[in-house]
């Protein structure tokens, strides 16, 4: 197993270390789990007292005063560093470059160099799969659709013709891109299907969660911005963009023609209307839903959305409101006697 | 590349040129992707401005009033000649008929005239697909199901045993029919299966969108109406019927043994309890939790669902409260003093 | 057709005859449909009219007083006899035991007695299918991952590598176990991945409704306990712990390193927010947004989430918010009265 001194750790990481530089550690774990072999690593209040009751043989921490006479890495940011550390002890293991004999491949498809095809995959006519690639058993390429350089999808993804993914993006096994929008014209009370002729875009650097839907546009694209990281089973409908460097919690669903601002935020199971925009990183709270466009930073929260101040004082003077109800019975009894008293 | 005069576009649907019945066109493009060679169409106010602005060759619209000068085609009805209008630009180019080499087809399936079934598709003993059914890669119909003339399933949907999808029906990636109903009888603590032995009917012309889930019935069936169309990620419980012509839009789900009505309308993130009855022409809001039956044409919003007018007018209160709170402080002072007074 | 008397049926499932125990009775339907050969059942009073009109040959019941004159098997847990009955009426069809040739599966994994691995199933490097296991169509499993005995993957359930499910676990269609945890450390605006090395673990007796997501625990393991029952499209989290015996229904979300007692039940589209501890037997209502730690036993509803009665409580005074502005202005003009009078 490999190992690595503190010191090590933390050249690293451009951190320092409190302690003994020379401690060996083999091992990333949880603060429950490490043992004085390993490092755990602390950068959220709320687990301060297992920090410090840890028998790890060191901590990753922003602020050593908190634990005293322990070995520690300290790093002004723990989690990027947390994340560099993990890589290093978890090196990820590519899987063999080739095409399974089970994958169909169709002969117009341009395979770039060492792309990993597993079994069962489908690559359509005139399909373009960038270099280093990688699809998972059962990932289906449509026909002139695009997979971009060192790319991984996991199995059972779809790409539908046409659509586009650009460089070292992670689909989550599932992923739908370039399903229909939905779109239809009703006349006569008969629902009549809208073509869906447009593409989804998907910049670099992106990566969707397991089961996560993102429709084609009916005419033109839709665009998931470079950077954004999408949760499972989250709905991007027709004609949406997403900003550069966005977060989409789990299970949000985007309405068609909305537009996304960079570093958005949208927490689990919220949710926009169509056809509004959303500015640069706005935050929109857990099961919020957003019915109109906002402002750069803005906050929103409630359903419908409204500023999250307001927002949380109009809750907080619900739960109130029996106090303001008995007030206003004494009220009622105090003017009854003053009237009767004249 | 294909092109049309404007005259011909509209004998195509129906409407009357205004400005050069000559002028060709080549594409069918959005107000801000067409240029003189394109047609674009205008039909949601919002987009007036962008509109007029639009380098569009000529525009669908329903009022030329607010386009003089321009070359237009009037429609009453926008919508539904866009779409046509769409298909003619963009035909429909169906699979090659025929079973794929790496397709895995039961000796006893019958299958109609021109069906295509793609790579890997695998399809059960005694199963049915009528003429021109299209099965795309990975598509799996289980033993004794049925897949309706000229439906087409996109990669990865499944079909469990016995159950039956109509004709003309689009059901894209990755959508789950027939999946067992979420029914057990807790005993002791301990949830036991109840076997759920039914099936899930899907009649003509229904459209389900990406992974959406479609429970089979405990006993007899669960049903999606006629001409229904179902966006993505929708759950649909089991012994649930679905009328005709109804719109379900992403992320909604509705329990156990709900009946709606036909043209009942459920917006995005909507839900509806177990065992009630929505009426005819239902609409559910965005987020509405619907915990009680509705009467036909009623709309609904909240959570739990209330009628929409009344939610909408407990909100407004809510956001006055402040307001209505320092009422009651006035009035406190004023007949404190008129106390004092006494 | 296998048919049962009246009094068998009652013998099997320890219940009592009323009426005639030699009646004979070849199904199990619902009260709509069953005929005079079939038997029925009532336990949820909305269909007291509904059982009395049933033209069922006999009806499974707690309560005899409530139908006069009719064959009755009595029991006093109606729904667990029912889905015993159901599965005597019903009894399953095992698939047939051998490995598919269109399946793939490594020369390193190691398959148990009479497991059943289906078309196309790809089952990777070392890993491990329990006695009776059965991988439907397109079912993959990850290198050094495995799946108990007697458990079923049914079509395009997908275990990423090294996860484990245990024995006699269902796993609906599309389920991903495994995909990674969303977990990024933002630094500059840039999300930089946190590999999430990880596992998750499924205890024995799980069910998981169809295209439903776990993800994998950014270290150690997201876990599902013993007995627990999740439904459709649910998304669980890296680091959850779900107890045993629990009941996540369809469309809720739990976040990250969240942990659920045993007994919890979690109703339709709801949700948890992270780093929170739900005591055992908590109950949170359709559409709650849990965002503190729970009592066990408690009920929350609301979002954000509160005791359920103090929710109802609020939303009962916010629907009467009119009334109150009435009884405020009432009070306002006898005050001006009282002090013009003064």
């Amino acid at each position: 197993m490999t190992s690595f001194t503190l010191g090590e750790l933390a050249a690293r990481v451009g951190g320092e270390v409190v302690g003994d530089a020379g401690r060996r550690l083999s091992g990333l774990r949880s603060l429950a789990e490490a043992g004085g072999d390993d490092l755990s690593f602390y950068h959220n209040r709320r687990y301060l007292d297992d920090a410090r009751a840890s028998r790890a043989g060191a901590l990753l921490v922003a602020d050593p005063a908190e634990f005293p006479g322990r070995d520690l890495l300290v790093c002004r940011e723990v989690y990027p560093a947390f994340a560099a550390l993990l890589e290093l002890f978890h090196p990820p293991v590519p899987p063999p470059a080739g095409v399974h004999p089970a994958a169909v491949v169709a002969a117009s498809a341009r395979l770039g160099a060492a792309v990993s095809v597993g079994p069962c995959a489908v690559v359509g006519e005139r399909a373009v799969l960038g270099d280093g690639a990688v699809l998972g058993p059962h990932a289906v390429i449509g026909d002139d659709a695009e997979v971009g350089p060192a790319t991984v999808l996991h199995p059972h993804v779809v790409i539908e013709p046409r659509c586009r993914v650009g460089a070292r993006c992670i689909l989550h096994a599932g992923v739908v891109i370039g399903s229909d929008g939905y779109g239809f014209a009703t006349s006569g009370g008969v629902h009549g299907k809208v073509p869906q002729v447009g593409i989804v875009v998907v910049e670099d650097d992106v990566e969707l969660g397991a089961n996560v839907c993102v429709d084609r546009a009916t005419l033109g694209e839709t665009r998931i911005g470079r950077g954004t990281k999408v949760d499972n089973l989250v709905q991007i409908a027709h004609n949406v963009v997403v900003g550069e460097h966005s977060l989409i919690v789990a299970q949000v669903g985007i309405s068609g023609s909305t537009t996304l601002g960079h570093h958005v935020v949208m927490a689990g199971q919220s949710g926009a209307a169509g056809h509004l925009r959303l500015g640069d990183g706005t935050v929109v709270t857990a099961q919020a839903a957003v019915m109109a466009d906002t402002k750069p930073g803005e906050m929103v929260a409630g359903s419908p959305a409204r500023p999250q101040k307001e927002w949380y004082k109009a809750l907080a003077n619900l739960l109130q409101l029996d106090a303001l109800r008995r007030r206003v019975r004494e009220l009622e009894r105090a003017v009854g006697k003053l009237g009767g008293e004249k």
